[in-house]
């Protein structure tokens, strides 16, 4: 009986480029947006033992998109005091199964390194949705993984070479500036967030934020906000109040980011209906618009979805032997 | 970056025997019922897609035990056309995950050999529980992978000889017996369900019936009844009305039973409260008895719990190096 095979993260990360990470990541949103994807709502696990003196949490998104003869389970831990430890808070792996007979057919040790470039492709594919015609700088909100490589990722697909960065804490501001020079981006640093919004009109967070940190008053009109930290029901990233001004709300999954989006305070608090949103995926289609002015306030709320992590492993799968 | 370990099939089966199996399954089922076991419901996939001719499902469990340095999450296939092709029906694996950093730290690529495991010794556990104090015959309802371990498992930790089979299916019988005599057992059939129910006062149903198999009308005073195949709403194996005659009602999990096991029906139709049952694991620690007299009907509902994968699944990750 053969044994399952592992496939290395070097194997994986030479197997893809990331045009493909974005053409698939496009394709899972589009297909989402179609009903075409079999993903019933992800599992989450909460590490809150009191023996155990880490906090973490593990997700583990599945599905099936119709016609594929595989499916994907995906599994990724955030676990908040690893790099106390020197270690990413992020980790996980992907198994691909077969959708003829439900055998295990590999496992992806990506490390979770899929789930970074899948959720990177996601946020320059929304910022690409709605962004306003003439970008005055890309703000990043946040000075982790992710917001270095959706600066990378979105200035790359838009033509971005400005961006300007907010965080918290000054010394991981400090890193971040000199590896996004290492980028070859030239980095403004915002010394709040209020002044971020004023020179940045396409605006990314990727905090794990667990109280508003753009306030509805401070936002310009014109602005694109691509929201991306909010992921259980407990986070939050944007003022509720900042979804009535806009005049378009995209999500990559209705269910989940009214579930545990940011979108969800805003319909859990009354200020927008249940269905003011549409689907990322049909404007990427080019079906509906993501913003009809330069005026517009507009909105991506992303949780991310089985659908992306589905993708990236199909495909990664589909150039083994 | 070292790659993720598999633990072979082979090494699986060579690091546990019966005995520790046994005990790891009593431990979680005692675990469980005293409330020590974060495990969010189970994930469940169906693969129904029109394009692909497979039936199937897929199910996720997941847990972590208070205090226990891994989680593990277990992934169980059924696709029921695999025996056509000369493939199990069930396949999967498990992951274990560090608790502390939820770094994964090896796959157990047990190929469902350890699911089988663990479900035949609940079964055995739950059978000794209500067993009543002379056994005549233990009745066996299906053919299948469990019927054949449930007969071996329990017959051996109760030291029964003889047992007594029904299928659907003519060469599934002749087959099942052949395979139980060769494993030293002496094997009746019977004819119908109604005639195994005269000869047997320890039954153990392990069919995918989609209807009622046991009916209450049929049913002995002194009977012990383990139901272990439904494990999803639209399955069931025991007559509804069979619930109000029992003295004791023993589950593995109050929750996943009132959901998706054959206590779920007797609950939704109204014919026993939704607090009738008593934890499994009260019984086998000794704490509540399993029946109160030889004339008792008492039932076992399983439906298979993550706390049993995360012990067993433990117990291979200890005796690795």
């Amino acid at each position: 009986m053969t044994t399952l095979p592992v496939i290395s993260l070097e194997t994986i990360q030479a197997s893809l480029t990331e045009a493909e990470i974005l053409d698939a990541v496009k394709g899972a949103l589009i297909a989402q947006s179609r009903g075409q994807v079999n993903s019933p709502p992800p599992g989450m696990l909460q590490l809150n033992d009191p023996s155990n003196n880490h906090r973490g949490e593990c997700h583990i998104k599945y599905g099936h998109l119709n016609g594929s003869d595989t499916f994907v389970i995906k599994i990724a831990s955030g676990f908040y005091d690893n790099p106390k430890v020197g270690l990413s808070a992020n980790s996980g792996m992907m198994v691909v199964l077969s959708a003829k007979t439900g055998i295990p057919a590999c496992v992806l040790d990506d490390k979770g390194w899929l789930t970074n470039a899948r959720t990177a492709a996601a946020g320059a594919l929304a910022a690409q949705a709605g962004a306003p015609s003439k970008i005055t700088s890309l703000g990043i909100i946040g000075t982790g993984e992710q917001a270095e490589l959706q600066a990378k990722w979105t200035s790359k697909l838009l033509g971005i070479e400005s961006i300007t960065v907010y965080g918290r804490t000054a010394s991981h501001v400090v890193d971040y500036v000199e590896r996004m020079k290492q980028a070859g981006l030239s980095v403004a640093v915002a010394a709040d967030i209020p002044g971020l919004l004023k020179s940045c009109n396409l605006v990314i967070t990727t905090t794990p934020s667990d109280s508003a940190l753009i306030m509805a008053g401070d936002v310009q009109p014109g602005t694109h906000i691509v929201a991306m930290g909010t992921d259980n029901p407990g986070k939050q990233e944007l003022d509720a109040n900042l979804f009535p001004r806009a005049a378009v709300i995209m999500v990559d999954d209705h269910n989940q980011c009214v579930h545990h989006g940011d979108l969800g305070h805003a319909v859990r608090d009354g200020l927008v209906s249940d269905d003011v949103d549409i689907a990322l995926g049909t404007v990427l289609a080019g079906e509906k618009p993501g913003r009809t002015s330069d005026d517009d306030i507009t909105i991506v709320d992303l949780t991310g979805i089985a659908a992306e992590d589905m993708a990236v492993a199909g495909l990664v799968w589909s150039r083994q032997g």
